[in-house]
């Protein structure tokens, strides 16, 4: 979601890494969960609050983003493909997370390592190389921008999903996302020409961004040998 | 989806349950997910074809169909709206497939039923009263429709994933849904109002229902206790 905004040069306020004397912090995010916004209650963060609206789930703020931001493609077409596309991304980071956490998200990771062993195995074996694949794919057939942008020609807001997902997976899987991308030279090439765009290389440049630590990518080596 | 086609009134074809003498069956699927439908190949099914429009995935498919039936509320938060819950069922719903498929969707369930009996406590004990008390939220703070629906005030496309969810919990989970549910009264008035519906009653008492056997929602008394 920040990508978006900020490749959008959007103007925001991250409450949730606002100071709590300035209205952010831990409350700020319990308002938001009570539903205390007004509008529709979230479930979890992320939430998004654009003038009325008020709408929790990333693909949902991402393909509202989109549309408000010129960044969902130019057709009604495009625009279910970018939505398609980033449920896609958005199953693939529910995965990621479920490799440290795969019985109990009450449970810390060191109560659950033993199934994480297996769960990890096969997110590396089979799920990375699937979904990754599945991207390039995507990117050889479409045409419309010899291969440089998922949906039609320019810029939507799923190549940035697409480059934070693959950023991520190299945090926490830096030897079998390798791997994997050493096989998709498409996706490798629209993750770096993503990163280098001046506004996200300005953004992911500077303390806005969150870095990957403990949240849904998390690097334990053990999960992620080496060969 | 196919609640929301049967609602609308739709005419559909349901081409994985057509003979395959008739283009219906594993070749059709095929051909979609080789994306020689045109438009963006998808990674799996569901695939929603309508006229020149390909999508796939459940949640884009739902809000394309609820948009275009008028099953998606009367104004933009509403769809937006429609959009967050559905990805929150879908959430709910991939949670439930991980319970008998915690470690790897490659291996049959009777190699992962150990870890599966961990992921199933957790879920039961945890996840589906935080979904189910969720929704229940969202219908008592749902004023303009007096409780009786999630979004607005008439019928949406939610309100049939709701119905559909909490019937695959009540299969899956008979013991652990039942007792949540003792405590949702508005989300089981729900279910029970959405399964009488003329056209989702005629659906569910026809041969055109899939039922749930060993797709996402399956029955493993081991993995539902009583008491």
């Amino acid at each position: 979601v920040r990508l978006a905004l900020e490749e959008a040069g959007a103007a925001y306020i991250d409450v949730a890494r606002l100071p709590a004397g300035e209205g952010g912090g831990y409350d700020a995010i319990r308002t938001a969960l009570d539903g205390k916004l007004g509008g529709l209650r979230p479930l979890a963060p992320p939430v998004l609050v654009a003038g009325e609206l008020v709408i929790a789930q990333t693909a949902a703020i991402l393909h509202f983003l989109g549309q408000r931001h010129g960044l969902a493609g130019t057709t009604e077409a495009d625009a279910w493909g970018a939505l398609q596309l980033q449920l896609t991304i958005a199953d693939l980071t529910s995965e990621a997370h479920d490799t440290h956490h795969p019985t109990s998200p009450a449970l810390h990771y060191e109560e659950q390592k033993n199934e994480a062993q297996l769960r990890a195995k096969a997110f590396r074996e089979l799920r990375i190389g699937k979904y990754l694949g599945y991207l390039e794919r995507v990117l050889e057939a479409n045409t419309a921008s010899a291969g440089r942008h998922l949906i039609g020609a320019g810029l939507t807001y799923v190549d940035l999903s697409a480059q934070h997902v693959v950023a991520g997976l190299s945090y926490a899987f830096p030897n079998a996302t390798s791997r994997v991308l050493a096989d998709t030279p498409r996706l490798a090439a629209l993750c770096e020409a993503i990163a280098a765009r001046p506004r996200v290389a300005a953004y992911l440049a500077s303390p806005r961004r969150v870095p990957f630590s403990d949240g849904i990518f998390r690097m334990y080596p053990e999960l992620d040998p080496t060969g």
